[in-house]
């Protein structure tokens, strides 16, 4: 578990970042009106999740470097690590519009506040241009400058392809047809993986002076890719069998017509009688269709389905991180990823 | 004018951009549905356009270096060129979805058609990032290629801080007291000049091989981008006062409730009674209010005022040109891009 006093000093971080992008604006003209607004998107999209991605990559720069890290070296980690809240900030503000969501983290989304709208997509392209001028202020000095910024528009890239097929594939007509584990698995894979389970250990390796030729970084992402799909299965289990008063969230994966794991594993194992069920009422809107939807995952045991491949996975990834060559990485920054979702309620 | 053959040229190398690429989205397993869908969000949205822009490195290139240059910058400046056009067709996307503009270009907006809707917000993502791959293909063994990056991303956050600004300007409900020359020129200049007529010549100098301490870019930049700004409040004229016939199109700024400057400098010339006949009849939809508007202007001669304007601001252009110290740049750059626009029509 992140222990307080690490959270604590990641978000201590915030309001300094936030005050450099604000005087940053002075070079470009910005008037009260634009600074006052940007501050407001800022808070509204930035704060009030996790933060765990962020704050990972401190978390793995001291089980590289060890407790003794610089001043310097833990300032430069917990600004990285803002960079990836910033780049989920962008990814969900955009997000929620193209899934039409009306709530986030507990508020409602940022584009249905009043006078906010379409306006969101330019203010998504904001949060995004914030990472490139924070990286500029602090690490244009730096050796490994360019690989940050190569890193960044990589894993962008990455999440932009995985968000596309999702979107492609989840059509307001339901047909599931185009479901199949390879597209769940390229969806999950691009649209979350990179971003949230390598990102940050890629950007520790940097900032802990690992050039990007250094081998770690393929095991890193040998690793924590198929961890992150992992991350999203569990995602994809919790929204219909997690309990709400841990999750926080009743899900509408079914109602949402959603490229689940749970429908793509129902599909592989049904007969065409069960087939012609799904068919009917998978993406409905009403209580009845899901509730038919449940059952028929019930009778065919999707929940057991889940409960071997969790087992499977976890016996996977821990076998992976104790083949990892010590000398290259250390595995703890592995187990500290894995032990933080191994067989997770919320 | 561009000689025929310099379209032709720049135009030669979309295919083998493109098939460039969808060649590198092999890196990112992307399957034939999602390569597909690129090759057609490009066509749509980067084709069809003048080039104005991406043209205008090469012909700045060939003004550096006289006609003899290599081959290899030649191609390299044609890349560049399409990087600008992609960076617009980035944000054309977005802004017809955050502006409801039905056309562009002829066609209905990308977003308008079938099967893309809110999807378009992830396409224009996808098309920003085109620019920093081709840059990564092309340009990584460059001395200057953090320089190219930089400049991007730069560009990039002016324009959207331009845009943001344009937004908040012209809500849905009227209030011309939210009108003012300052916003108007901050509005034009981030939003069009930077990247339309500063960025073009930037990137030339770059390729050149200029670094960036260099003086050529603030002279650039001194003159470029008044000119842009020039330019947009020719759009402005052009929009009420230009011959269909020629521009193509027929403009809605009044019906829009655009921050246009003839509306600014309607609102600064007009007495008590005229300006209540602006507050009733500026930003409605119908061709009666849009009538009385236009009255009003020909009563305040705003058209006058424009080519007062326009007059003063070309010989300011042409002195500041004539002043150009040329062992710094060659002026030709500037008077070239200044013919192009001397009282254009359309």
């Amino acid at each position: 578990m992140t222990s307080k006093s690490e959270l604590e000093l990641f978000l201590s971080l915030y309001e300094p970042l936030k005050a450099q992008i604000v005087s940053d604006l002075e070079n470009f003209e910005a008037n009260q009106e634009m600074v006052e607004r940007i501050k407001l998107v800022m808070d509204y999209s930035i704060l009030g999740g996790k933060m765990n991605r962020g704050i990972s990559v401190l978390s793995t720069v001291k089980l590289i470097k060890g407790e003794s890290i610089t001043k310097d070296l833990q300032e430069k980690a917990i600004i990285l690590g803002w960079c990836i809240e910033w780049l989920q900030a962008f990814f969900l503000v955009a997000d929620d519009i193209m899934d039409d969501s009306p709530m986030r983290r507990g508020k409602p989304a940022w584009y249905r506040n009043d006078n906010v709208g379409m306006i969101a997509i330019n203010d998504s392209f904001l949060i995004e241009s914030f990472i490139f001028r924070i990286l500029k202020i602090h690490f244009r000095q730096q050796s490994y400058y360019i690989d940050l910024i190569e890193l960044f528009h990589e894993v962008i890239y990455q999440t932009e392809l995985g968000q596309m097929l999702d979107l492609i594939t989840s059509p307001t007509s339901v047909n599931l047809d185009l479901f199949n584990l390879d597209k769940h698995h390229f969806i999950v894979k691009y649209k979350t993986s990179f971003y949230s389970f390598y990102l940050p250990v890629a950007l520790a390796l940097l900032a802990c002076g690992e050039t990007p030729d250094s081998k770690s970084f393929d095991i890193s992402r040998d690793i924590l890719v198929p961890m992150g799909v992992y991350f999203q299965v569990q995602d994809d289990y919790l929204d219909l069998y997690g309990d709400v008063k841990l999750t926080g969230k009743v899900g509408t994966d079914i109602k949402d017509n959603k490229c689940s794991w749970l429908v793509i594993k129902a599909l592989s194992k049904c007969n065409p009688e069960q087939r012609k069920i799904l068919d009917l009422h998978y993406g409905k809107k009403s209580d009845e269709d899901e509730a038919i939807v449940k059952k028929l995952y019930q009778e065919l045991d999707v929940q057991g389905m889940f409960l071997e491949y969790a087992n499977e996975t976890e016996a996977h990834l821990n076998n992976m991180i104790s083949n990892v060559d010590k000398s290259e990485i250390n595995p703890q920054i592995f187990y500290s990823f894995l032990n933080k979702i191994s067989h997770r309620q919320k």
